[in-house]
């Protein structure tokens, strides 16, 4: 061994002691005669001091910034100390030093406010890797893992691993795919997820099942996702929706627990998908925060059991409102007094053509109990005061209005409430809320094919009261018009997502465990018999024997640890990613490949010109 | 929850008790009026009882092998217990029963001898995977999962993942691709290894990684080898070889321990290279039983410092000993009696192509101080016996000689030696003996291409003294007869196998973490700097920016519980394996692709007629 502790171990009690260390240099200070040296390991920092009598040595040897250093010699007390450093009440007095290794000049500084660019960083990513704010990310992700991986254990879990190299079975996203030597012109897929194998292992009776594994999907890639990706993926037998969100509840629990130290002794609260658009505009609530949307007018088609109130913003002439097919409020809290320039700049904000509204309508509650509007000349002030009154505006308050198509003004106002709350600091990074979003939509409807997808994905059972609804109806959509009025609109799916803060972190469903409904269900997505004998055959065929009622979950690793590592990036939090163009620019991977490799797996290239 | 108990759990103190259990019907079996039936779930086996009163709701719902049945009744005491099984003292008298789902006829037997042969049992995994035989397989390998996850982590390592998503840099195996449509006409690999990765950790600082990962090599599948396979992967800064021997046979010692209750409280045996070649014949001895190899005669110019007893067998005009390269001859315990039949059996076994010997040659040692020989007529009494002695034979033994070209010699005596150990019970199945393999040679000799090959890889280290013979010697061989005198052909590695009960289960080396040597290696290879450079350029570059010296250890895992679980099959330890063309059977994968993902993908097929 080239030491005899880490750098982040010594104290006091470590005085007299004669010690090796090894690791990196971090600084190196001249005062006078004497060095200084911060030698950095995983562990932690311990300073070095060189004396008068090593100066031939070092300038024989001279030290640079990240050279790996060994160095022997005797702790002692240190007369400045540093309470930041766990090791600053003392220091090492070196008494002999080997360089172990040499460095160039790193192209960034290795510190927490490094001076390297993202694209440097990247590319030299294992220099990047040294830097704590890195290195606490992989630390907690390896907690988050450990922690996990305890809380299944216990729970009478299995680890099995599922194979990579599989079928290729497209549906839904797109799967990479490896062509394969030994059988010429057939290709394998990497799993998107190991869901089909994951519900075998429950037909073979290992009732409960989890694995930490990686999942492939070939997507264009959007800010923050990556080809590869980790999931926390579990499945349980003989189990309903509700063993489900208290075992995993139980999950997420025990890593605040572990990680972040945090207790969360309250039952995690629970929305229907349907609540959640509703109050929130969007599936996954950030519910840290009230400023619940005020549904002034609604569309016709969806959310048919709920009440709006056009009443409010009709017969006045404003032709905005009237012609909008949704009217949605929210009251921002204490922002009454804000000025021209600052509701300017709101209207702006959501005119971007990433919220892509064409306007703003305000309503100031005023502290004196008066309010003031950007649409004053069409509502008198009861009628302002009503609307606020909706909105659950107090004096004081600014109510934030937007009218349009109801998908896109509902998402713009989801997306206008964020961002007031994180305005406002209502999105506070050290508070934690979860929720389970339930009884989401079984089927989408996909307008260019005139047929529905699932939601979730095809293994998704509805909920047991839907299951006659979906064996009793065909499928086929007549009038593609009126798809909302088809009985399949209305089924709603056994299934459930894990938010956090409002971010999903996990979803899952209970499963299809019936052949025929699971029969029904490939066929709703217009698949042919053939097809999906085809392609899911060894599925279909297990539940003819003996296939046990089941339902799992996937958590999405990367995401989870960054959440709770209070980052908006998975990147931060994966040793090696990729970029948006699913490149590793430290392996400039991908690359091209040798004729050898061509010619041996039988393929060629086909590049469009 | 559809249960109240798993089917293991219930025992005389859940008498009265009402529960409900739901699994699989292993049997049923009628009394008369009554119905027993064998409940199965993944904990064990229940025993439920039906009496008459339920007759008219099973004769509407008859049961079957591997139906899906949830039962409601009360616990009690069977009259008739069965001390086999863990819930044997105790039935279930079922008041009530739901079948959960139907099973058809499994095409075999769901039993530890079941009567499926091996390709149906791959078809229908799931059903195979429900046979106790199986899986105890898999619980022992989530068992050697667990233990090794948790001494990595209580000695500080951190599982860090690495991707899969690589650069292709065959040098050796030969890489599996994945096109990228993101990047037309480029390919990434899947990783043989996460090698590269984690040596960047070091340089990192991640002093201490894990990881339980999948590797990928496309190569012809011999008989056991899996396209996709498991290691245990490790690695470690700042230490010499003698710490990672220590740090993991900890780890193995520790699994024996965890998985099967076995102390091994003496340190790991260590032997050379050369010791186990010329002592054993191979790499990876079996030390379970001595029966060493006796070289009586030995190659010009390999074990060069060990010392042969010629004298022994020559002299006396017996041509096949005189022109043999090579002489062995192991002596086998109590065997002196074997037959005639017995003897020619054995020279039929050394003949078969698998071991392709010419011949064998046998003394009896005779318990009454007599030899008798196949080669009587060639040698005298006191020179059988002068050979018996060297080969350690003792009045009861047969000593068995094989003669010709080294290679195949060693080889065929290293086979016969296991086979007679195997025959006379010596290799036990519940003992254990671990031993460290050390001080290979760095490199071997491809004769086609006249270079040198790591015989590890190419980032092993030399042995520290070995490593100016490398820099100060250049890597062409001028004369490829004389390749055995060049200086790099005695270079010894610093690397170091673990070997079971005459498995490779481990293997690792000191790393190699100067720049300039790492180029020398990679010249010694045959490439050149700009290969190199396209190759490995970014480890290269990472051994600029201070570099600590590292080495690791990566167990095959798949190997390692096939071992411990006393089976010859890695198969029978993986969840869905592949058979010996790379196919998995139960999938029918790999298969073909649609046109729409070969234009995604711009690749098309291009196969040889």
């Amino acid at each position: 061994m080239y030491r005899t502790h880490t750098c982040g171990e010594l104290t006091l009690k470590n005085v007299q002691n004669e010690v090796t260390l090894a690791g990196w240099v971090q600084t190196v200070r001249k005062f006078g005669a004497i060095t200084f040296v911060d030698l950095r390991d995983r562990y932690g920092i311990t300073q070095l001091l060189f004396n008068e009598s090593l100066n031939p040595v070092l300038d024989a040897n001279p030290l640079g910034r990240e050279f790996v250093l060994q160095a022997k010699g005797k702790v002692q007390e240190r007369s400045n100390k540093n309470p930041q450093l766990a090791t600053g009440e003392i220091e090492v007095i070196v008494t002999d030093f080997t360089v172990l290794n040499k460095a160039v000049t790193p192209p960034f500084t290795i510190q927490d406010d490094t001076d390297g660019g993202d694209d440097l960083r990247m590319k030299y990513r294992f220099l990047d890797l040294r830097r704590n704010a890195v290195k606490r990310n992989l630390e907690l992700r390896y907690a988050v893992n450990r922690s996990a991986r305890n809380y299944l254990h216990e729970n009478s879990f299995m680890d099995i691993e599922t194979p990579f190299l599989i079928k290729s079975t497209p549906e839904g996203a797109r799967d990479f795919v490896v062509p394969s030597r030994m059988n010429p012109g057939q290709f394998y897929a990497l799993p998107q997820s190991p869901q089909t194998f994951k519900q075998l292992l429950m037909v073979s009776g290992y009732d409960r099942y989890y694995q930490v594994v990686k999942c492939f999907r070939d997507e264009d890639l959007r800010a923050d996702r990556q080809p590869e990706f980790t999931q926390i993926d579990c499945e349980m037998s003989f189990v309903q929706q509700e063993d489900i969100l208290n075992m995993f509840e139980g999950l997420i629990k025990r890593i605040f627990k572990d990680v972040k130290g945090i207790d969360y002794p309250e039952k995690v609260d629970r929305m229907t998908w349907e609540d959640a658009m509703w109050q929130y505009g969007n599936d996954k609530p950030d519910i840290r925060f009230g400023m619940q949307l005020c549904n002034i007018k609604k569309p016709a088609s969806v959310f048919v059991e709920k009440s709006d109130k056009p009443e409010l913003v009709s017969g006045v002439g404003f032709q905005v409102f009237d012609d909008a097919e949704t009217v949605l409020a929210i009251a921002v809290p204490g922002c009454s007094e804000y000025t021209r320039k600052q509701t300017d700049e709101l209207t702006d904000w959501v005119k971007r053509p990433q919220i892509g509204m064409k306007g703003l309508v305000f309503i100031k509650c005023n502290t004196d109990g008066t309010y003031k509007s950007s649409v004053d000349k069409f509502y008198p002030a009861e009628r302002l005061k009503a609307i606020a009154d909706a909105a659950g505006a107090k004096a004081g308050d600014l109510v934030l209005i937007l009218a349009g198509a109801e998908e896109r003004t509902r998402k713009a106002t989801s997306e206008l409430r964020l961002e007031m709350g994180k305005r406002l600091g209502l999105r506070k990074e050290n508070e934690f809320k979860l929720l389970w979003v339930l009884d989401f939509p079984l089927f989408e409807y996909a307008e260019e094919e005139n047929r529905w997808v699932a939601r979730h994905h095809p293994f998704t059972s509805p909920k047991p009261d839907h299951i006659p609804v979906m064996i009793n109806n065909s499928p086929v959509i007549d009038n593609a018009a009126e798809y909302l009025q088809h009985p399949y609109a209305n089924i709603k799916a056994n299934a459930y997502d894990m938010v956090l803060n409002g971010n999903e972190i996990g979803g899952g469903s209970i499963r299809i465990f019936q052949r025929d409904l699971q029969e029904k269900m490939f066929a709703a997505l217009g698949m042919t018999p053939e097809e999906s004998q085809h392609k899911f055959g060894f599925l279909l065929g297990a539940f003819e024997y003996g296939a046990p009622p089941h339902g799992g979950i996937a958590f999405g690793f990367d995401r989870l640890c960054s959440i709770l590592g209070g980052s908006e990036s998975i990147r931060d939090f994966i040793a090696f990613p990729k970029n948006n163009s699913g490149r590793d620019v430290m392996l400039d991977a991908p690359s091209s490949i040798d004729d050898k490799q061509f010619q041996e797996l039988q393929i060629k290239l086909d590049l469009k010109q």
